[in-house]
């Protein structure tokens, strides 16, 4: 790299930190690169904190000690949160989202990078400081955010499985009882997939009555590791639910399929 | 905001338009949030240009008209993209690897964050010049993958399943012969998922023998849609596939299950 001028080298000290968020990168890393001394450094992390506090996307964190260095962490200001999800609300409420049976159609946001994107930040801000070592799903539509809260806390993400796979070599399956529709259902994950003595959070797009999230945490159970956090995106209102703690961000009162009338409020506000 | 200085504004206008790739942002947005003139802010994007190139993460780009602005288009360096595939083409060739059947186990890092986040900024650039509408992919394995092609094209990504579920509402099915196993197998996409006339691109994490990417092809003709692009990450060596135009990154040659040996290398070194 050729030698960057002040106002060139914080704006590229802030862009290798932000593509590499929650990941300490040492201070020496920065020093060899840009060849610069440990005291102009350290001014520069000092801008740096201002800045990304200053427009709100996080914050710029040193680490002491011997693996130390500063790292980024994703965030969002608490008005822009409310902004944004009570705009998801505005959308959700379109009459045309509603499909036969009462369902609604949520593809169209949940994969729209944008969006996709700030929510595996809000999750990711919920829990980051649980010492995480893996992001749960469970296939299929609570992929994209549960991809982009594991980039957010720079752990890998577990897909789990509704059937055995022949790729994932042997697997742990466990059958549990849905919240909602009390049918057996069956979830898989490959032996290999958790180390013993993780800590892993759930997220998921929806939740109804809860039976996922709590079969999630049988099957945590046999990898002997923990479910330290859930957080779903929409949880559905019921009266009671399978597991007690969790994070939902949206809470569906009601999808009113004769009168085209979607109640739906973000829970947070 | 407050008043930044310029070195912490050039920095500020980074973070902004890397944490939204490929999106045009009007020049006058950042003029009344950071209380600039147009004359500084085009200094400062001259600046921004410089540090992106340098560092060697794509390009700050700017687009004239009445909708124009400046955008940060991700990218990766030639010389970082091959150590990349070669670093993990040393890790795919662990016999641990080995399922039996002669499958690969690569969940670990396919769903690695850092890994897929890179893969994504590949895949983009590759097809970034296409006007691309959306990004496509079939469940499961390669959506985490795709979900960040679609982040750095600014794209929605859409998820076809493997069979029909209620909350999609009306679907289109078509069932299509695997090219490697020769079975009939389905997929189905919700009727309001591609827009009739869109050009879309196919992502996905393994490719046999082309059936799943010529059914895709088949499928975007149902929605008078048309298949501009495909990428895989690992294409398996055969004699012959059902589509010719893609783009692989990896070149699976050998799965040797007795003898615990895997021959794969990166296709476009």
């Amino acid at each position: 790299m050729e030698r960057l001028n002040r106002k060139e080298r914080v704006a590229a000290i802030l862009k290798i930190l932000s593509d590499n968020p929650n990941k300490v990168i040492s201070l020496s890393y920065f020093q060899e690169n840009f060849n610069m001394a440990r005291s102009t450094l350290s001014e520069d992390v000092t801008i740096l904190k201002k800045v990304v506090e200053d427009i709100g996307v996080g914050s710029v964190e040193t680490v002491a000690g011997p693996t130390g260095g500063v790292k980024f962490v994703a965030g969002i200001k608490e008005e822009e949160k409310e902004r944004f999800l009570l705009e998801l609300c505005e959308s959700l409420k379109n009459p045309d989202r509603i499909m036969p049976g009462g369902f609604l159609y949520t593809n169209d946001l949940i994969f729209s990078p944008d969006i996709t994107n700030k929510l595996g930040i809000i999750f990711a801000s919920y829990f980051k400081d649980k010492d995480i070592d893996y992001v749960l799903t469970v296939e299929t539509k609570g992929i994209p955010i549960a991809m982009m809260t594991a980039r957010y806390l720079n752990v890998p993400l577990v897909i789990v499985r509704r059937e055995n796979k022949v790729t994932e070599g042997p697997t742990v399956s466990i059958n549990y009882v849905s919240g909602s529709t009390k049918k057996i259902q069956t979830m898989c994950l490959s032996k290999r997939a958790v180390k013993r003595g993780s800590n892993v959070i759930f997220i998921d797009d929806f939740m109804r009555g809860g039976g996922t999230a709590s079969g999630i945490i049988k099957l945590m159970e046999e990898f002997e590791s923990k479910v330290v956090g859930i957080g779903v995106l929409i949880e559905v209102k019921t009266e009671r639910k399978l597991v007690q703690d969790y994070v939902s961000l949206l809470s569906l009162e009601k999808v009113d399929e004769e009168n085209q009338i979607i109640n739906i409020y973000p829970r947070i506000l």
